[in-house]
């Protein structure tokens, strides 16, 4: 929304935790977790459909089936790629704390390293046209996604990551075109952008990286 | 499509692994991963957006905004709850073997059990419409996931679902009337329905599971 210019508020930080569980437990449409976008007669939850909406409502995406379809399902795997950086450190599961399944966080962060994020990466590397962009020949939605992934992985795995930038080269070009979008600015220097930390998806725990 | 009478040929199954990989890669567009719909000038891959598609296309979902993006926010929590189901057995990693993470996968077999399970599913009980659909007062494809959903679950935990049936009655409901529409009759006893397995997302070893 702020590379789009869209007015928003984010009432979660605004009014607090305690507010928003008095609100999820009250609609009609229920919605599972945040994040959840409200307004213009429509309630939306889950991130990637969020961004779909977004992108059909202010043009955020091309406007065709084929490249609504396309930029989805860029979307999509970035979502996958998510959901599998915090199984890295959560592999039995969200209830129980970090340090009560370290041992086991380190198991499955060799593998995401060493298979997964290649794979993901290079599946990036192979979508990018050769605009700059991912999809076309503008900013569309997936490419603030793709550089929101590039950078928390930056931040969890920043010796994997260093090891891996000369493979990925327009991934790169794409993620440092978004952190230099004019709209981007004020945004990413203010405190609306929240910094990456160790209650979040993206945690750089050094145990869990490696070159 | 089996639900929606729209005809389609399984080209996985026909022409075998070899010949979906090279498919796979040789796309303009590539996907990460099957499931792929190619037809009628588009290609798309990632389940939900397929379903997207062909929500819109075959109108198996309704059309206004709203109501589609409702069906496709339904339709994601599913696939998140795939995606958890499937990591209960492969908690370190998909590359490595069952029989080397099982003693891992009982302890994330717990927390899926006892809290999971019970929050996705009453979940879907408050999102149920009284209609006996998930959405408005006619069959979407968030129905048939959901129906396919609660069978795999029934395959992968027999007892914890036993132990839940009476909780969910709206659910339960749902997935019978699915599982006896006209329409999926012949398909559910054919061969073109594959059944639960162990090497599938749902996979039923009884060390996993428990009342």
């Amino acid at each position: 929304m702020e590379a789009a210019d869209i007015p928003y508020r984010d009432r979660a930080r605004e009014e607090g935790n305690n507010a928003l569980s008095r609100h999820l437990e009250g609609m009609k449409q229920p919605a599972f977790a945040v994040p959840l976008l409200e307004g213009h007669g429509v309630t939306v939850a889950q991130t990637a459909n969020i961004l779909l909406y977004l992108g059909e409502k202010h043009a955020l995406a091309p406007q065709s089936l084929s490249g609504r379809l396309w930029v989805h399902q860029l979307q999509l795997t970035i979502a996958d790629v998510v959901t599998e950086a915090h199984n890295v450190h959560h592999p039995i599961g969200a209830s129980l704390y970090y340090e009560d399944q370290k041992d086991v966080a380190k198991q499955a962060a060799k593998g995401f390293r060493e298979e997964r994020i290649p794979a993901f990466l290079d599946y990036f590397e192979r979508s990018a046209g050769n605009s700059g962009w991912l999809v076309g020949d503008a900013w569309t939605y997936a490419d603030t996604s793709l550089f929101q992934l590039v950078e928390g992985l930056r931040y969890a795995f920043p010796e994997r990551m260093k090891a891996l930038a000369k493979d990925y080269p327009k991934v790169a070009a794409l993620a440092e075109r978004v952190a230099e979008m004019p709209q981007l600015t004020d945004y990413l220097a203010s405190e609306r952008r929240l910094a990456f930390n160790e209650q979040g998806i993206f945690r750089h725990y050094p145990e869990l990286d490696g070159p």
